[in-house]
């Protein structure tokens, strides 16, 4: 058998799929002998329980290994969704309200497939998170970006937008949202812009996928109550909104665990999916991570994350200040992990990628956060969780050195 | 917004899955006090190496947690897919022909999803695994089944239904094989049966997928080689056939492991999907199930699932043999968990379900083995791994005798 005819057998989905810039970026950067990356979205290893964890796991294994070793339930185990529901203070839903995933990508995978065709529109922010996008796009989903503003995607171009794609006879079959620290851009919005954007969900009748992985890491700021929560208590509307949360930035991405609530009527068949994809989350570690939670040791341990990052991205706003020229400007985020860089003189981040590898900082070039076709060059993102405060302080430095080169070089 | 609303905008895949039979009967049985239940396909949680993996999980979170716990390549670990190649005898594969996966459906979904479109065809054995079906269905494949002889897939009956399906203007993508203790029947494929099926995969050009989540659990007879194998070493034709392998009969389900090895042109796009579904499997796990491995552990502990299974076939094979009525026939596996019974004079056995649940025994009634349309009636399956021998002994005379009511009553 040759290897054409075996690229002649393939899917339209698979062979339509695209190569992936930013893993690209990620292997160019990764293991180089001083490099100082600010590329990857990786939590830091400091913020990992271990001692904690590996106890949990011999516990658990030890005592409850006839059950967490068999096969276990396709919507998640019965008892973590219990202590979830508590920790999560929603003891009010029901189990059919509620899945248990293989990390949080997992849980937005299911969600597109339950709804999408090939061809189907999907509504999301402009620039938005890649992963997400990428899993979207393999399910056949044609990716339409709203701009956003300070405070995440414009209502008013929102809803242009919407009824743009209704008028061209399109289906549009959800909005997506990353509401708070938003990858790329660390923006969140505010209660009123969450109001906004339920309010004209409402109008259209279309559901959304709430994405929430960084809530936890709130370093300043007032907690905004979720968009899920919003429509459920304050619209009377419990179906409109779906939310994906994850324990990839509070216990470890290793561990692959995020879970999905959202009306029955989408969890249903995203268990189906499920139960033909995965079949089941790992067991033991969804009774290690209830253990984690039942013992109370969650808040304080995430408390200790906030403690890590805050100080980072301090360090991170302040040597910004102190060393970016004049034309640059960046986002504050009041959690989360990134900071996303806006030049005004048209600086082409693709070409100062190329340059910073060379003095070993990276970064993600704005570009890759933008659907196909709306790219925009002259922005960037930061990833302020991974990297101590004196490397922070030395990778900006770098960069901002390499910002001013290239911005007085497209000046002459 | 209503639930209509939602359903509405399912995607056309979601909108067509169908219900599972048998998960409402695992629902039936599971927990009715005094239920001897040979439906589900479950592992003996004796089988569980509790104290050893609890052990190894604490020192691997311990010791490694910086790595397992952040985020894993997606084709997985190198650590494990190292030891995993020594361990299958296999250490000249290329990291590129090999992945991890989150249990063995994941590699099959991955592998259908990477070749198949709404409409194409799969051929499967017939009876099949309704585990695959489901999630093949789910990716649009028309599965069309394949009759079966003592020693699995019919050849020629193979090749003249590739040809017919091809006849039809039909794209068929691959064909599904289990050819060791195959689901349900507990059939294995001889070496010359191995050779037929290879042959005509080539006279097609056509890829084989073959799922091997038993091959370890053989209780009697020698170990033949696989069709994978057998295309590399003995065909000359390493991108012909991709084999699917599971840790769930040898170290429990709910770890949710597997791995599978293929061509590059079909491993490629499998992560790529896995980079979408899952982004990797759990990498803790993967560590655990290396360490396993290196310590010299797995033979040993094979061993002993074997030394605690195969008493069990045995007593539910002299079981049949003593209680169940003429004209019954059913095969007898030298590995795996399933026996597969057939009645001559056509028990319809969904009805026989029904009766046996009320006198407290359970079976998976065979119809629901078969492509829709092409069910029979006259068989069911039995898993010999869960129930104790006093158990197999104790359900297999109840079941024996509402056969032989049943049987009595249609010959009336």
């Amino acid at each position: 058998m040759m290897a054409s005819t075996i690229e002649n057998l393939y899917s339209r989905s698979t062979a339509a799929m695209k190569h992936s810039f930013i893993r690209q970026i990620l292997g160019l950067t990764k293991g180089v002998p001083g490099m100082i990356s600010f590329a990857g979205g990786l939590p830091s290893p400091e913020s990992f329980p271990k001692k904690l964890l590996s106890e949990l796991f011999f516990e658990v294994i030890r005592e409850e290994g006839d059950e967490v070793l068999q096969y276990g339930a396709s919507d998640g185990d019965k008892v973590f969704k219990d202590v979830l529901k508590d920790f999560e203070e929603v003891p009010y839903l029901s189990d059919d309200e509620m899945m248990i995933t293989v990390g949080s990508t997992n849980a937005i995978y299911y969600f597109t497939r339950t709804l999408v065709d090939p061809g189907d529109v999907i509504i999301c922010e402009a620039p938005g998170f890649p992963g997400s996008i990428a899993a979207m796009e393999a399910c056949g989903a044609r990716m339409v970006g709203v701009e956003m503003d300070e405070l995440g995607m414009i209502p008013q171009l929102l809803r242009e937008t919407i009824q743009e794609q209704l008028d061209k006879g399109r289906r549009v079959k959800f909005i997506y949202v990353i509401p708070e620290f938003q990858n790329p851009t660390g923006k969140t919005m505010d209660l009123n812009r969450r109001r906004e954007i339920v309010e004209i969900a409402k109008e259209f009748d279309l559901p959304i996928l709430e994405d929430q992985p960084y809530r936890e890491l709130r370093f300043s700021g007032e907690r905004i109550i979720t968009l899920w929560e919003l429509a459920r208590t304050q619209y009377d509307d419990p179906r409109l909104v779906t939310i994906a949360k994850s324990f990839s930035k509070i216990l470890g991405p290793g561990l692959r665990l995020g879970f999905a609530a959202g009306p029955p009527e989408i969890i249903a068949p995203m268990v189906k999916w499920a139960q033909k994809v995965t079949v089941s989350p790992d067991c033991a570690t969804q009774r290690v991570a209830a253990r984690f939670i039942q013992r109370g040791l969650m808040r304080k341990h995430i408390e200790g994350i906030i403690d890590l990052y805050r100080p980072r991205r301090d360090a991170m706003l302040e040597a910004l200040e102190t060393y970016m020229p004049e034309g640059a400007t960046w986002t504050r985020p009041e959690g989360g992990m990134f900071i996303w860089v806006s030049f005004k003189n048209a600086i082409d981040t693709d070409e100062l990628f190329r340059r910073a590898i060379e003095k070993k900082v990276a970064f993600i070039p704005g570009s890759n956060f933008y659907p196909q076709g709306a790219e925009r060059k002259n922005e960037l993102r930061l990833n302020f969780s991974y990297c101590s405060i004196e490397m922070i302080k030395e990778g900006i430095r770098r960069l901002a050195e390499l910002a001013k080169q290239a911005g007085g070089h497209q000046c002459l």
